[in-house]
C-alpha cells in the first residue's frame, strides 16, 4: 500500500521564532495591521510503501524523529492518506 | 473576530526540489527506502482580526501574494479557524 504523509513541523511555542517576528512586522509594512503572531516551519510532504497503515504510520514517525524535526527545538504532527 | 490562519506553501510540482531530493536520499541512508518523493515546502500559522471570515480570507490572500509565497516557484492553501 501506498500512503502520502503531509508533515507540519513548527518551533515549539516556547522558542523565539525570529522569522516569524521579521515577517509580523512587515505585514504591518504592507497595510496588514491585522495580521500577528507568524510562526514559520516546514510542511514536508512525502511517499511511504508499506503493508498498512500502522506500519506506514510508524516509518514516518521514524523519520521525523530521525531526520525531519529536531525534537530540542521543533514538535512535528502529521497525517496520512492512502493514495 | 479572530482566525487562525494555517498557511501551506510548497514549491511547485514542476519545479525541482533539491532539498527535497537530498532528504529523500537520506532516507534510504537511514534504512528508510520506502520513503520517496519528498518535497519540502513551508508551514506558516498566523492571527487575523476581522469582521468575518470573508475578510479574514481576503487579509490572508494579500499576504501570501504580496509577501509569504514566491508565486512563479510556489503554491499556497490556507485555512481558517475561529479562535
Amino acid at each position: 500500500m501506498n500512503f502520502k504523509a503531509e508533515i507540519d513541523i513548527m518551533p515549539l511555542e516556547a522558542i523565539l521564532d525570529p522569522q516569524g517576528k521579521a515577517v509580523t512586522q512587515s505585514m504591518g509594512n504592507l497595510g496588514l495591521n491585522e495580521i500577528s503572531n507568524v510562526r514559520i516551519g516546514k510542511h514536508i510532504t512525502l511517499k511511504v510503501e508499506a503493508n498498512d497503515e500502522a506500519a506506514a504510520k510508524e516509518k514516518v514517525d521514524t523519520a521525523c524523529k530521525k531526520l525531519l524535526a529536531n525534537l530540542i527545538m521543533e514538535s512535528y504532527t502529521f497525517t496520512l492518506t492512502e493514495v
